[in-house]
């Protein structure tokens, strides 16, 4: 049996692995387009941070150990142009320009996402650089090296914008961020974001909302980006506004393309088209909350499809439960992290959304070093289902919301989760852990429910 | 209606002042045979480490508070030493040696628990001290102020001896820690407890375990504790080799005792007795993982079950789920954490226990500042449910540790555990969190469920 793979990012790597540990005598191709396979794109702002590290040190497993210790054909500079689901064949050019066809007997489709370009004129300057794959780390990190950069324009205030801001800013560069939605991430609520915004604010990174980007154009030997009513000047700029899948190849073979136009999947990471799977950024995923379809992008749920379909094509059945949507990022001091819906989201769902905001602490009564914590949790008030929790405060949120996660996953009631056994200790958190009292305080506003 | 409380801590205040929010105009009575209410005993050995810090930091809410803002009657200074459930009356004597007498409507019993002292010769000395109440916590602070405390035994290894070892180590004071059996920390494997012992070996704190003690004796001005062969001075011992539910009062009124001679209490708090409640220390609770009862004396359902009292005599029906006996505390820099079962206890509840131990990281692959994090993981292979799990690490334990809580409340098995969403970002850990690394290998050693 030929198992191709296309795409040597974590899903593909991650089926390559788990499928040849599980089947010595399966024959593994895979394609992947760039010279880079398998390495941590979530730790390059971290690693550009730190002019002493290599990006190289991103790379989980060099391609030469998949090759020579998994005996995986894994075949960089390989860009799969076409599939051919009929006769089950990929086709398409090497780095020298050499054309190639293999047949498959299973695909998985692992071409994973690239950044959404802002069409504005001076987009393709030399300067203007997006953060996606590790070439794109490399670049900056070449450029931050080469040349005196000493203010930077991020175009973005997503999690990889404000970490690539603090990375920057590790480095004794100014940074500005810019954007045309007027809100910060608008997932949260205002009483969250003003924290983050603050946070911002006492590091100095100028942040400009509401501004559309007209232009960016070369002044002397650097940039200026043109916005409504502002003008800012940098070495380098940044473009950090979202991904979109990598779907077209997929779409035009004919494979069904589903939430957010990523490829459509069911549970068993199969598409509509036999034999063909997708896994990681192409692909959609069932939402734990809504049970309906969606697009999220993480890594952790890569790495997990691409196991799951090395299962159904050597025999395990594996089926996925979907996603929570858990996400957590660090901007200087703070931890801002989120599961489930946001409020917007949940009342688009159709869910009679009910929320509530508190602020509690890191640490017990008395403790010295406590600091604030503030949660907004999220419940249906029809069913006193939980449907979301965002959090932000210092120290202890990025593995709090871990336990909302895992009451998603389990649809428990508000009320339910408001009498979980959360761990307690006065160096760790108040009797009543900041996420209870958020349960607490969200039950009075529902109506009584088990 | 009346409603009396004997017991002025976590449980008994938490339902006196629910119970008054809930209901103006009910009377409230509550006798506390000492003169301390309301404060966070668990806070004692943090307050302790800081000659600067006074004891009275860790009362949460003056008496006066309760008097005055709440119309609570708080007697403190007054004993109850009877309970005449026929007649529905509580007696007793206050401290002037006044005894007293009020009828009941509703009556709760949180009278907490005290703690164990071995029974041998010397044991009564002065400076030898335990740590339980307020004034354990008060006496001990005065002796370190008034004399020069050098070296101190700690007699017992469990939470509270451990967190007295960090706190009496930051002021200098050399410690040394004894206790008969030759095990620390006997419900964690050990390969975990090999950690917490190499941390108490690189803060010079003694270990002896395997050594009975036999007797404690004056010697100069000092204490000698004589064990069998070993022999340690000290200028004070401190005794926490745990506690025992203060039942008694309740046992000779006729109420039917339960779990580890605690009281026993149906999911509403109530005793065998119509109008008589029970909660806190003194009470028993109904595990999440068994259904069974058990009596784990932890200050977070010592809350709960207050209110709860509060909310079923005031007319809301409130039932709680259980205890999943979630702790954490802190040695120095590491955390330890549990929840659920020990790989005893599941053994010992009839579980057909199969049990993981793995060693991941704190943060992600190539982060700085990433630390070993060791997780224990124990499931059920009959029905394939997650029963519980054990951890240690530098950071991120005492949160973590509550996705496997939540997980135990929800009867989740280990197959859907290991599918849950949980956060990353590389400062906060690997793109599969310990808990899903030892989730995935316990699957393996278990039969397929999901």
């Amino acid at each position: 049996m030929h198992f191709v793979i296309i795409g040597g990012d974590a899903a593909g790597m991650s089926a390559a692995s788990r499928a040849r540990r599980q089947m010595p005598d399966l024959q593994i191709t895979v394609f992947e387009k760039t010279s880079d396979v398998s390495y941590s794109a979530c730790g390059m702002p971290y690693n550009i941070a730190d002019p002493k590290r290599d990006i190289a040190d991103l790379v989980v497993r060099p391609a030469q150990v998949f090759r020579d210790k998994q005996n995986i054909n894994l075949l960089t500079g390989h860009e799969v142009r076409g599939i051919d689901i009929e006769n089950k064949v990929v086709s398409g050019t090497a780095a020298g320009g050499k054309s190639f066809e293999t047949a498959y007997d299973k695909l998985l489709i692992a071409t994973g996402a690239s950044p959404i370009l802002p069409a504005v004129p001076g987009i393709d300057l030399p300067g203007v650089l997006a953060l996606k794959s590790l070439a794109d780390g490399r670049k900056i990190k070449t450029v931050l090296a080469q040349r005196a950069v000493k203010d930077v324009v991020i175009i973005g205030m997503g999690y990889i914008a404000l970490e690539m801001c603090e990375a920057l800013s590790a480095r004794d560069i100014r940074v500005s961020m810019v954007k045309p939605r007027s809100r910060l991430l608008p997932w949260m609520p205002s009483q969250l974001s003003q924290v983050v915004r603050a946070t911002l604010d006492d590091h100095h990174v100028g942040v400009y909302d509401g501004h559309t980007i007209e232009k960016i154009e070369p002044v002397n030997h650097q940039l200026r980006v043109v916005c409504t009513e502002l003008s800012l000047t940098a070495d380098m700029v940044i473009v950090a506004t979202g991904v979109r899948p990598n779907s077209t190849l997929a779409a035009r073979a004919g494979i069904s393309l589903g939430a957010g136009g990523a490829i459509g999947v069911d549970a068993h990471l199969k598409t509509n088209i036999a034999d063909v799977y997708a896994a990681g950024d192409c692909a959609d995923a069932f939402h734990v909350v809504t049970d309906r379809k969606t697009w999220i992008p993480l890594a952790l749920r890569a790495n997990r499809a691409g196991w799951a379909v090395a299962d159904n094509i050597t025999g395990k059945q594996t089926s996925l439960q979907g996603v929570a949507g858990t996400a957590v990022f660090k901007l200087f001091e703070l931890e801002v992290a989120r599961t489930g819906l946001s409020e917007t989201e949940a009342r688009e769902a159709g869910y009679d959304a009910q929320s509530i905001v508190i602020k509690s602490r890191s640490r017990a009564h008395a403790h010295p070093g406590a600091s604030n914590v503030w949660v907004q949790m999220i419940g249906d008030k029809e069913t006193g289902r939980l449907l979301g929790t965002v959090m932000v405060g210092h120290e202890g949120v990025a593995h709090r919301i871990n336990a909302a996660a895992v009451a998603l996953h389990s649809r428990m009631s508000v009320a339910r989760f408001s009498q979980t056994d959360l761990a307690y200790a006065p160096p760790f958190g108040p009797v009543w852990d900041p996420m209870l009292t958020a349960a607490n305080q969200l039950l009075k506003k529902m109506p009584q429910t088990t």
